[in-house]
């Protein structure tokens, strides 16, 4: 018998559990150089990809393996449904300390499995290495019917603005769990939305069959970030009315504004819809997919972002969402 | 003007410089939520990723910045020929220090564009952080005829058992390299063939669209290693006579052999033809890629591999090439 290496005896590990996903369109998966998968006729193919490291995006003591495992794989997702696309299958990639190879990757692999049932994103391939922090990156592959995508760049003057949730919730999350010192785990609605955010993939692919939305893109390093970035793409400007962005519960409002303006990880759709195509929005949406949706405001031609305070007072959107390379 | 942000106006810095790959089938690459390709009639997805991480695989005092752009694409898309495929387009993860956002980016990029037009594989996308040490992952997405891809697992007891190029040679690479503390660049074959290996796309390329090989993997751990592999795959084990393995020139014998089947980051191909096929295949084979094919063996239905050495003993090979996970 050929004795099998440590790593691909650690492959074989990871690739146990998920299901083989045939209707994935994966036909050739673990134990080859690399994955085999069938498009199917009438689609795009939509890649994206998604770091998620120890350190940088997580912490070890701070979140439980399981939330590390579903999240990695909902971020990428999320860049699928926010261009209106539905998930197929998905690369995982890992780097291990030894001291995450036991207990910590069951948790890890029992979140990204649940992940990828919920999500409907099978396990397709990757690669994994050694190292002395645990490294992941996630890429995702997925379709969306011939020119049907929305992107970011298609925002016009006197479009309407729509975001999806609660924003700032994550953010939230993310404070209660840190004062807890991770013993919050399931209490708070903003936790579990920090721990396992849930990406809006059936409410971007309505928008993207439907034809509603002119632009759209999600939301996971804040509003005012992530708006800038809508605005730039489509060289125009936007203005948002603060008394009616969906904030979180349970703190000052002055706070929850903050959050919803500048806090990241929410993973919600942030969208534009031209006001004549408002009243087909109107009868046809549902609320089929139990998540509230809120006009936030307008865009704009000046290429500035405007936020209305509440006291009608008018200033100018200051980026505050999260940046890596930002000093 | 929207302001840009320093990560958006690092992802446009990468994106600058690379050929918008039009026939590659892109259509939307940088600067949406993600990237927007179409698959070709009649072809399959090819999917693969591959880690290259500061410390683990190249050393930022050692390897040339322009070496580690061109290594990580090359070493990625080194899956897609060894499967019989052709690259389309990559996604490029990058995780910085500071210390590496100016002159050795600049560097790094310049290799990774020669890399990706030599490939013909175009930027659709990827995401970039800052983290203390270079992180970088890439995937590429490839392309193969319905069912022609050539898989680990179609090795039969008595097909022979062939190798591209010379086996060894980056290792040897390595080793100058090392010796020279870095200063050896380009006099010497292996250290060439160890910074800048060259997948061997048109040979895989060619030999699925002859339907001339049943199995096929590349070299990228060394031959011990990955023959194994492929053996398992299939079910079957291998002879290999040591006498006809191609190995690297200018060292001892018993040296080069050591090398030969133990050194990794050759990304030579690794196949195996059915005996009925071998007539056609020396008839249609006319050497058209400059690369040289040696026989070195025949696979057995005794699930071993052996090693005929040159004084006609056989002992079993023991698997001595690279995997992260052995301690």
């Amino acid at each position: 018998m050929v004795k099998l290496s440590p790593e691909d005896a650690l492959v074989r590990e990871i690739f146990l559990g998920f299901s083989k996903g045939r209707e994935s369109g994966v036909r050739v998966a673990a134990g080859d150089d690399a994955a085999i998968w069938q498009a199917r006729k009438g689609q795009e193919t939509i890649l994206t990809s998604d770091w998620f490291l120890e350190g940088t995006h997580f912490l070890r003591e701070l979140h439980p393996a399981d939330s590390v495992g579903w999240k990695s794989l909902a971020r990428a997702t999320s860049d699928i449904a926010a261009i209106g696309g539905t998930p197929r299958c998905f690369l995982l990639n890992l780097a291990l300390p030894k001291t995450a190879t036991g207990k910590w990757l069951s948790g890890f692999l029992r979140g990204l499995r649940r992940a990828a049932n919920t999500m409907g994103c099978a396990l397709a391939g990757g690669d994994t290495t050694r190292q002395e922090r645990i490294l992941i990156n996630v890429a995702v592959i997925g379709e969306v019917a011939k020119r049907a995508a929305i992107l970011r760049s298609g925002a016009r003057p006197d479009d309407l603005l729509f975001v999806s949730g609660r924003l700032g919730e994550a953010a939230l999350g993310l404070r209660l769990l840190r004062k807890s010192r991770g013993k919050v785990r399931t209490g708070s609605a903003a936790v579990r939305k920090h721990l396992y955010p849930e990406p809006r993939i059936e409410l971007g692919d309505w928008l993207a069959r439907h034809g509603i939305a002119s632009a759209m893109m999600d939301l996971s390093d804040g509003l005012s970030s992530d708006l800038a970035r809508l605005c730039e793409a489509s060289g125009v400007g936007a203005v948002v009315s603060e008394g009616v962005v969906p904030i979180a519960a349970g703190i000052s409002r002055t706070e929850a504004i903050r959050l919803a303006l500048h806090g990241g990880d929410d993973y919600e759709l942030l969208f534009t819809v031209p006001a004549h195509e408002i009243p087909r929005f109107r009868r046809l949406w549902k609320n089929q997919f139990g998540v509230p949706i809120s006009c936030i405001g307008v865009i704009s031609k000046k290429r500035k972002l405007l936020l209305v305070k509440e006291e009608a007072e008018t200033v100018e959107l200051v980026l505050g969402g999260w940046d890596p390379f930002r000093e």
